[in-house]
């Protein structure tokens, strides 16, 4: 079990984490996992964690909110003792360590099922066409008029590859075909139970010009390399991505990236770059692994 | 959307899939995905779709049952008409398309609020010692007896990474470091509806040689490479995971796989090598792609 995060060193653009694994069944051993360094070119910006939202009719209240009145639905905490009932029988819940596992589960007295709750993945293109790339303008909160890559929670009835796709689809109106894994991130939300999102992002490319933005985007434009807005992109893990992506052009080589981003939060909501309150050294890559 | 998976080729060893693309948006508009092929140098095996379980304390049934019972607890079934109550407040609930969504959910009709339903993941590690992988017999169903990676659920509260040292811990015993992001296999599970795993499976090597089999685990075991028991493997995706790594060793450079495993599955069962009905060319490769 991970016990601590240490943070070693601390510069512009560098940043240095040593993680302590302690062991639980035995207490006299304990390692430290290696370092792993990375540096940004370009210097950090006020870039911050990332929670896409759901747009939903509803969000709480005694009675379902009107149809015209449309809510950002801000995902469930993580938190296990907020689960109050069971969701297949309505019975009420009690909340235990089950027999044979370590952590606390929401159990229905009733039935006796066990709520286990999933992390979220979110999933999305890099579409690169012609030395340029295609992002969305963002029509919805939180980041409104900020730019992002077309990405969205993957659903329990798709591969990551196919709702990658689909989700491009509904906020670029772009078809696209996956060339192939680009990066995994994974996104700590540190609320009053630290939850993660898993934020897988593929490469693809345009299979044609025809690309429109969706009822989520304001607009949908190819940037050159040179011209991505740096300043007025929506969230750390786009920063990274392209970051990444830049990186490896300059390299001659375009690898498979898996890190651990670490970014401020405040509460459960994101904050965009330039809200308050926000540090610009606001994330950290641990474990920026490669093949 | 993916409206279809087709079937293009098929033989011993090599699979062909192509998936069509028909925009929903667009019904004038169509592209197909390209092929990628894929062939393993071993011959098929009985080998079919992967469930990892939770051992759980309480099933089903009035009342919680005793502690000295402990049973397989199966993971929902991802059908959203099976959610009939709000886990927050107990209220009934609708199933509707929310405004500005295009999937049905399960949304409570007291307080509004809509269950959304994550894909589940699962971590693990191949841990290579000395031209060796470490393996563990499992202890508990299903594929009891049959050798697996130490794996599973992924946690709400930790990164892939933390997870999969996690797994390694509880399962192996071993204290690892983690050295790169190595697999995503999706697994789809075709029951009533159908539903994905995401398979996420790490580089990594002992910190020592201390390893000792945990509660779920019979044995724990280093295999030399040619060693490898593939006649007793307990998931197609230990199989393929262990072929992709051997095939990479075989071209001298070890790379990042994206996969999507479509295996043969009955109902929400797992059915183990030689279990019947099964088919011994029994899951196809589809989207085998690399960085």
């Amino acid at each position: 079990m991970l016990k601590a995060v240490q943070i070693l060193g601390w510069s512009s653009g560098l940043t240095i984490i040593s993680q302590r694994l302690t062991k639980t069944r035995n207490s006299s051993s304990s390692s430290t996992i290696s370092l792993k360094l990375s540096t940004f070119s370009s210097s950090p910006r006020r870039i911050l964690s990332f929670i896409p939202t759901r747009m939903s009719s509803s969000q709480s209240g005694s009675d379902p909110l009107p149809k015209s009145q449309t809510f950002v639905s801000v995902q469930s905490s993580g938190d296990v003792r907020k689960i109050k009932f069971c969701q297949w029988c309505g019975g009420p819940t009690k909340h235990e360590i089950p027999d044979g596992e370590e952590k606390l589960r929401a159990i229905c007295t009733h039935c006796g099922k066990i709520a286990y709750q999933n992390p979220k993945m979110v999933v999305g293109c890099l579409i690169v066409h012609e030395e340029k790339v295609l992002l969305c303008k963002r029509n919805i909160q939180p980041s409104h008029g900020l730019w992002t890559l077309p990405a969205g929670y993957l659903e329990v009835g798709e591969s990551a590859a196919e709702g990658a796709m689909r989700e491009t689809w509904e906020e670029a109106g772009a078809t696209v075909e996956v060339i192939s894994p680009f990066a995994q991130l994974d996104i700590p939300l540190i609320g009053q139970v630290k939850t993660y999102f898993t934020y897988v992002i593929f490469l693809a490319r345009l299979k044609n010009l025809d690309f429109a933005p969706g009822p989520e985007s304001i607009e949908c434009r190819l940037f050159g390399l040179d011209e991505i807005p740096f300043d007025s992109l929506a969230f750390s893990s786009i920063y990274v991505t392209l970051n990444l992506y830049l990186e490896d052009l300059k390299k001659g080589k375009v690898k498979f990236h898996y890190d651990v981003v670490n970014g401020f939060t405040y509460g459960l909501f994101i904050l965009r770059p330039g809200s308050s309150p926000s540090d610009i050294r606001a994330f950290t890559l641990d474990y920026h692994l490669q093949p």
